[in-house]
């Protein structure tokens, strides 16, 4: 079974809009085993877009659509697909029924243009999306299939994670079974190393991809049932976690702060965070794993050294004497958190993350981590290569790691 | 004159790998006036390869590939050009000799296959990447361009700013001016209705971009001359801003946080937040403006109830009867931060995010946003759709408006 993805906006063309959804699109189409094997992206113009449509029919057996199913004139994607089957554009009054509910929850009027988004092609089902007014469509037609999807991220996931996954499911013909283990504090190339001769093999297949202070090692194998796919693949995922050893802090879904929070839940323990150079991302990241907050008590944003004093006590000797870049100011910055919120453990980040305010002995990318536990204090220091927002995620990253490692006791 | 992309590489396929460069190229296109109208995604297979390219070539003046263009068995870009050009694969001994010297300056040895990096199309000259073995690669024939680009994006963007620029420059016959309107607080349908005229234009065009809790609006020209096309864009563009009013925050560049911080930075006056639901997503998103130090002094991420007690003065009255999403313990949060602080401005967040936690009374979504300044303390309530990621992000956007509201006392 083959699939085929067009994005549909002029502004994906034009670089204003980076499409994260048809990589998305890619992985769930992976894991079902179903082959990706085009991707196009036109814009809002209905003539290239029923091309491009038709084209896709021509050699694929799903054809998904990204985008262009808003309420305005430029969106043109209902209309590209009654092109491409050849059919009529119906009114579905349970689907206006629904948008006017929608809308009225949020207490914005329904404005006429938003009729638009009831029309329908005639042989087509609606797919929900409780996040947006835009309901997705699933059309079947000689032996053929187009699912259109909204473009926006927050509507265009849940609904590929929801209805999407579920047809998928009901209609491929073999499964992936896959296991990504997620390694931070070993680069790319050495985890290359270790794993060389797993690399090597056909089935499973090893591969290693390098993110963001991260690096993660897919293994895959296909099959026709998931036990049999993944028998092949669990052998091969201990060898690598036996040679990886404790650089690997989960595998698949987990994120190093979902991870660590659990680590902390089980422990009955408590987690507070003294931010600079992150600005709040560290809270932020800790605060993105839904019930963070039986772990998660808060914490200071001490982006200016008068805060470092006031909320954290930090001393005017220590920000004098060595900055507030720097080993003693990390360290009284994790254990004021501490004392000012009764965590169990405090953490906290303070560098440059440019692109201005480096000098040579405190380059942009210099950056402490402390952690303060039961068992006393404890300050790493990292260069970060790569600019502002890289040096802000790596930190924010590494202080994980390092606490994740303090409390594990490794 | 139009172009066309197509990027090379089954990891795209398989949504392993963000492709941020096809955007970058978009970016740059558009910068030259010359337009964009496809995209096509392929993967690591000769003969997919080659039929992309001749669709493109059938269709487009300039055609670009990404990616591909490595020493291993999988890159089979330059096999794919001249199997659409119908030419053959020539040897290039200088190619060859730079690669050797690049590999020696890094002390890397020469592996028999980086050979195949010196094989290029008969028709091609080459374009110099001083950051990889991968030479670009420029075809011309028959009044079509093919021109191949490395996938790495350290080498794709330098070789795009650099000679690629430079053959666009020469061969471009025109520019596009643009403008892009940047709205919060008024949704994409009513954008549209305020604006429905001026969107029947073709010179310039005008169009709506919906984002999460924001509204785009590019309003473009075409010309020989910049000046020129940009003459037609000016008048739309002040027609645009007079029916929007404030709901415009900004243009271009501009994000609700640089707009806010230059706002303060002019007066004078300072900024701390108080977040709850948000968990320090506000203070990152500040923070990410590089400079921001001079008027953002930090604050309190209070997640839990005590902090919002013990840091910010919230009292234990408050959060019994009224509890922690309320009115008043936003009200308080915010003056608790001035006070905490010493900032001029204090701004704070306290919602349900979700998925949990939601009850009748108090639905997920539910946001209440404070601003305490030198003229007295305000509270908004929200309602917002889309799940915890979206509520969080929206909720920093309408604090910031709300900021940007009192701060110009709008």
């Amino acid at each position: 079974m083959t699939a085929e993805s067009v994005a549909v906006g002029t502004e994906l063309l034009l670089g204003d809009v980076e499409d994260t959804n048809s990589a998305e699109l890619g992985k769930v189409l992976a894991q079902f085993g179903v082959l990706h094997l085009h991707r196009q992206t036109v814009g809002d113009n209905l003539e290239r877009l029923a091309a491009a449509l038709r084209l896709a029919l021509s050699r694929s057996d799903i054809v998904f659509t990204i985008g262009g199913l808003g309420p305005t004139m430029d969106d043109l994607t209902r209309e590209g697909i009654v092109a491409a089957l050849d059919e009529e554009l119906v009114f579905d009054q349970a689907v206006e029924d629904e948008i006017r509910a929608k809308l009225e929850r949020r207490r914005v009027p329904f404005a006429p243009n938003q009729s638009r988004q009831a029309m329908r092609p005639s042989s087509s089902q609606v797919l929900d999306n409780p996040n947006g007014t835009a309901p997705g469509l699933l059309c079947a037609k000689g032996g053929k299939t187009v699912i259109a999807m909204p473009g926006p991220r927050l509507e265009f996931v849940p609904m590929l994670q929801g209805p999407v996954s579920k047809y998928l499911a009901s209609v491929s013909d073999g499964v992936i079974a896959s296991r990504t283990l997620k390694i931070v504090g070993m680069g790319e190339s050495l985890v290359e190393r270790k794993l060389e001769d797993l690399m090597k093999s056909d089935d499973p297949t090893v591969a290693p991809y390098a993110k963001t202070g991260e690096v993660h090692v897919r293994i895959t194998s296909r099959g026709t049932k998931y036990e049999e796919a993944m028998s092949r693949v669990s052998p091969v995922e201990r060898e690598a976690r036996a040679r990886l050893a404790d650089v690997v802090y989960g595998a698949d879904e987990d994120t190093l702060e979902s991870v660590v929070l659990a680590l902390l839940r089980r422990r009955g323990e408590t987690l507070a965070v003294a931010e600079s150079c992150t600005g709040g991302g560290l809270g932020e990241r800790i605060t993105s794993v839904p019930g963070s907050s039986d772990v998660f008590l808060g914490g200071v944003v001490s982006y200016s050294n008068r805060l470092k004093e006031s909320l954290l006590g930090v001393s005017p000797e220590t920000l004098a004497q060595h900055g507030a870049v720097s080993e003693e100011c990390a360290r009284e910055m994790a254990e004021g958190v501490c004392r000012a919120t009764g965590a169990t453990w405090g953490v906290s980040v303070t560098g440059v993350a440019g692109p201005d305010g480096g000098t040579a002995e405190k380059p942009v990318g210099l950056v402490y981590t402390g952690v303060s536990g039961p068992d006393g204090t404890t300050v790493e220091r990292n260069e970060f290569p790569g600019g502002r927002e890289a040096v802000r995620e790596r930190s924010q990253k590494w202080a994980l790691l390092q606490l994740r490692k303090r409390v594990s006791g490794a």
